[in-house]
């Protein structure tokens, strides 16, 4: 048996990410900080970039560049509390030039406890937004088309 | 000299709350991680109570409730750095019945770098909506008046 | 295929759980920011506890009390970066009284890149340290003979 | 009147850093979760560090390195909570070679909540520790004969 950490996968086009809620992400109103959402999707779509061949350390490293956050839209329906088992799901909605928009939605069981439309941007070394490569846009295709 | 934590202060209407940016605030990108600006909101809303004369853990420990964040919408402009001297404003945009509409962005200098509307809604200990107290309400009418 | 959070598990009297870097784990250094390996340590208790059947969620709920960390000790030998696997392995030294001892490292690989030892101990809800029921403590003894 | 943040203070040759505890600070427990107290001492360092004359971020820029924290030694004696106004006072107990101790101590009020020792190491781009410049160590010198 060995050690790897936890990683999501893809079923009918959307990315599935299983997250437990520790001390730490929690708040002295007894439920989730509304910010610890924001960390467990970023986890999520770190970890659905790896999955389609995206390496953003590498990238990082090689100078081409990192995706930033530019926009957060997100609904807050109902409170997480600790040592609940969540599924963040996501969904690639559109990339095109530089942006990469996702759809997000933090579940437990079947209830949805907040949604988020995010969109990134891919920054060059220089600060300015860049083209995201053929291969990462064809990547995600690929996965939205397969179970 | 004492050492009162810091506190911000109303001007216009809008109250001004300064953040300086430490590592705990930063990521690996060299930049402010996209959550932080979140919290430094978080920390001027507290404080705008407060100076407001609502007081958030008096009315939890006496079981009148206490908000939450139901609603985000944000915008990233521009990236703050470890050391930066920031700005966050905000103006409450309405309160009425369980909820309160603030608008907030965080400024280095005249630049706007996250602008951002967050809806917060006062929720009972039965963890439902609560209308907010009159004299809450009355307050920051007054705040929104006087300089 | 589920979604069940990842959890760890016991290997020659120790417990073993994997972690993936995240952004939000790093700073501005370029490292993993030096309070995410406590956050880690956490997470990896959590799970030790749970494998051990110990529900701190329902014992917090139950009035029974939660642990709280009394003491520190902790050496950072190497950093990790972004995308890093590491594995916490922990080990209960002693429980007894209120008091639980654990040692943990944070290892890549087969490197040590940072060590501690944690007390926590386990609060009442009168705010007070409380004898740790005897059926915990015969739990971590069994996990800590077996494979 | 301006919105420069918040600095602390020497005073007794102890620098002394007042920090309000809000939401992002606590845990479902109710209390401050406990590597929030450890933030709150970075940031009293670095603004130590800056009173004293030294720039971390230039000096990173410049390539001459930064600090990383080596070791950790701490005692939780009582819980701080929601609202609370809390005081970091920090002592710089030696400074030579590469190494940097400080203790520290959290209070509220006359009580010491929380307890540290730190060792800090100024790290060389080459990731190796690197000795720290004469005139650091002779501000620090000045800085702890004064009040």
């Amino acid at each position: 048996m060995d050690d790897t950490p936890y990683s999501g996968r893809f079923e009918a086009g959307e990315h599935r990410f299983a997250v437990r809620v520790y001390f730490e992400d929690t708040d002295a109103g007894g439920v989730v900080y509304h910010t610890s959402y924001l960390r467990f999707m970023e986890r999520a779509r770190s970890d659905m970039m790896r999955l389609a061949g995206v390496d953003q350390r590498a990238a990082m490293e090689r100078g081409e560049g990192s995706y930033v956050v530019a926009e957060v839209n997100m609904r807050y329906r109902a409170p997480a509390r600790l040592d609940d088992d969540l599924v963040v799901v996501s969904r690639v909605d559109r990339m095109s030039g530089a942006q990469c928009l996702v759809h997000q939605r933090v579940m437990r069981g079947t209830q949805t406890l907040v949604e988020a439309d995010i969109s990134a941007v891919l920054i060059g070394p220089n600060g300015r937004p860049k083209r995201q490569p053929r291969q990462w846009i064809e990547a995600f295709e690929r996965l939205k088309g397969t179970d």
